[in-house]
């Protein structure tokens, strides 16, 4: 980049705003995906107005921008594969409404998912989406992944909670979309196109966000069962019932005694588990965990226990939390990475998924937690990979590709909720034959130059492993 | 249209699913709005392919083509203002499949909103959207229009309940978007950009759409107030306690006197009334019950009726859902139109839009009864207007201008449930200064040619009654 050109951004954000200090080239080169790729400067603009002056000296040097949250997506999305500018959006983290009487409220970009639940508690409000990294994750990075997590069953994702946006556009231009209002019809509704849309056709800075009244009264059911399958059968069974928990987590028993040996989480030892939070009037909430407890025993959980306790709860929810970082610390050689990491099924298919999910793994002589929001179909996968292996990542990659075959055979995605970026961009073309014509000419249309994220989701055709950030030299 | 090119789509669709007799072209150029205009010949598809295969040809001779489910758009949205081709969905009525162990639905884009709820009910689930035409109108015009209606504030929009299209392009190629999971991250979520974009984009031929159980006991308390400003604060004062009710009506004088002597509807003769109705687990109706009617007692209400009982609640409703049908015939010499319809305000500006209202029909000497889905800030109007009269037109046209002024002073729409159509299209520059241009790029493009549904949403600038359906020689 020219000296000029730095000199110009330096003008626009502040010189305290723009690194190019060899550390902070190499960090804001990953995210927490297996990707990694350094950029030529680190911005952090705190206004719309400064991201819109930004963009405009990019798309007249043609220079590439990945926006970048708090980094913690799984699939590369914030990696900045072809250098350029990486614009952090963590300085724009101001609340700037909270409107309980007309259900929403409007936050900048970089406000912190958690840090908004603590504003909305005192007026008894939530954004009920509840991804794993809430405490970290921002609200900008939550809409351009269409992020969601625990809750999505009975509460929805990000993209329906999303009532209107302000964008910068590639030509700088600056977008407001949607209203301030539950519901509109008034054009094309941009907000929802720009939700999922990976920094690749604008760059979000601020949204207008749909806010709904806390439970009153939340339980939960912790039930142990014999096969991984049979907490497959609980979790259809609910939903057919039907019964929609406000969240049901699964974990399988790698996953289990990951948590158990690395924070002492003391969970049951056995196959698999469902954690099946109820929440709503405390009446309901009452009657909804007795028919939990039923349908889990029915479909063979040898222990079923039910809390009210809050601090049981959040010790509960902080095991299933620990997973992923769990699994990096399970085996003394290996890694967790996240190859396949989140795909959807129809909630039904969830027994012959996760069924699936272990053969594939002893087929492939790899190790696989799965875990994940089981009533809306979403499942993790882990894969536990030793990274100074070639034979180690290609059986990873080789299990990724059954895994997704698997998925998509079953009528689902390859990914529910943490998005394309890197890692899925190769099997797009598997999963959407016919949208991908249509997705480039939006892209097009928005960016004729490629500088939102270049070389993301639908146009990246390298190999899922080609970016490792581990030193593996027998790759590519 | 060229008689070789007449028999290519009847060896298409069938020669008796395609007509060019006068009656049908007069017919099929109304919807329900003020506008008029005629096609050159109506085809009536009957599957995805044939609309691919009459596409491409229309697409070949650069025929512009407007899709229509039932007709009952109140805007212009389905009126072909460039003649060609009028697509009629309505024998696309197969409801292909029902899963709720899966919590969706897989129907064709001509099957009646009303029908689909009569085959999701033996398994007690629906779909909650709720929109007046809902005898009638069909699922594809629905998520053209993002349409809604009475349930929206606990329910949704018809946007938050599109899991997965099949849309046919402006070249005729078949496109598969979404997915049948709860949630996805694979790529931009295009259903949801075909939701609202009437017609303009791609012609929607097969959705599939999430499910909900249906709620166990619903009940509804009729208050009468002695102001409508009263009524609206009941309205906002009831959000904000929390509770969401799952339906939240509001009718003025006029609405109430024209349903009384139309239908003898024997509503209480009073300046405003709200209908409020609750559902969910029977204890926690009961409790809301209770609740709904202290709030309507502190906002001044002066009589608060409850009832349980279906019977009396389908009569409430029915007397709402004739209200524009009663207005017509109100007056000896006046008929109702849709000018300003379905505007929408954040939830606490209801008593500030409705007084506003009144005002602004007393200024221009015009009659407009108010009445809507308040406690999603929805509220429509409908103006008595003497067909004959261009005083009487042009009184009109001015209160559309200065509602939509104030709706937009609000933080409002101009169109909350029933899409831009003819009659919104003057208004989107002042409404959506930011964004028409990002409309624009995108609708070229996915149809280069602007052969679907041309002159609609942004590019219309003509007056609002331009296109009239009375005859008034007058006018333009």
């Amino acid at each position: 980049m020219r000296p000029e050109v730095l000199n110009e951004l330096r003008d626009i954000v502040g010189s305290e705003n723009v690194s190019t200090s060899a550390a902070d080239l190499y960090t804001y080169g990953f995210d927490s995906s297996i990707h990694h790729h350094s950029p030529e400067v680190v911005i952090r603009p705190g206004s719309t107005e400064e991201v819109s002056m930004v963009v405009k000296v990019a798309a007249r040097d043609h220079i590439a921008i990945t926006t970048r949250g708090a980094g913690t997506g799984l699939c590369g999305g914030a990696v900045p594969l072809h250098g350029g500018i990486v614009l952090d959006t963590t300085r724009m983290n101001k609340i700037r409404e909270i409107r309980v009487q007309d259900l929403y409220c409007v936050v900048e970009a970089g406000v912190v998912n958690d840090k908004l639940n603590e504003a909305l508690a005192p007026f008894k409000f939530f954004f009920p989406t509840s991804p794993g990294s809430g405490e970290a994750c921002t609200i900008g990075g939550m809409v351009a992944a269409n992020a969601s997590g625990m809750r999505a069953i009975k509460y929805g994702a990000t993209r329906d909670y999303v009532m209107g946006l302000v964008v910068v556009l590639a030509d700088g231009s600056i977008v407001h979309t949607g209203t301030r209002t539950l519901k509109n019809s008034s054009g094309y509704q941009l907000e929802r196109l720009f939700v999922g849309s990976e920094g690749t056709l604008g760059i979000i800075t601020e949204v207008t966000m749909r806010i709904a009244p806390k439970p009153k009264k939340v339980a939960m059911v912790m039930a142990a069962f014999p096969t991984l399958e049979d907490a497959g059968k609980c979790v259809s069974k609910l939903i057919a019932t039907p019964l929609l928990p406000s969240a049901c987590e699964l974990m399988d028993k790698t996953c289990i005694q990951a948590v158990n040996k690395t924070i002492q989480a003391g969970l049951p030892d056995c196959e698999a588990l469902c954690m099946i939070e109820v929440d709503g009037e405390p009446e309901v909430v009452e009657r909804d965990a007795q028919k939990v407890q039923g349908v889990a025993r029915e479909t063979n959980a040898f222990s079923v226990e039910l809390t009210h306790d809050a601090k049981v709860m959040a010790k509960w929810t902080n095991a299933r939390k620990s997973v992923m970082a769990s699994l990096s610390r399970f085996g003394e050689k290996f890694v967790s990475v996240s190859l396949a990491d989140d795909m959807a099924v129809p909630i039904s298919k969830i027994p012959d998924a996760v069924v699936a999910f272990q053969q594939i793994a002893a087929r492939n002589n790899v190790i696989i937690g799965t875990y994940g929001h089981a009533a809306d179909g979403n499942l993790h996968t882990k894969m536990l990979v030793d990274p100074i292996s070639e034979v180690s990542w290609r059986n990873g990659e080789k299990a990724v590709g059954e895994i997704y075959d698997i998925v998509i055979k079953l009528g689902g995605t390859v990914t529910g909720e943490h998005g394309v970026g890197i890692s899925k961009a190769p099997f797009m073309q598997k999963e959407r034959p016919t949208m991908l014509t249509t997705m480039a000419a939006i892209k097009k249309a928005m960016d004729p130059q490629d500088i939102l994220n270049p070389g993301k989701m639908q146009e990246w055709q390298g190999g899922i492993i080609k970016h490792l950030r581990y030193p593996c030299k027998d790759l590519d």
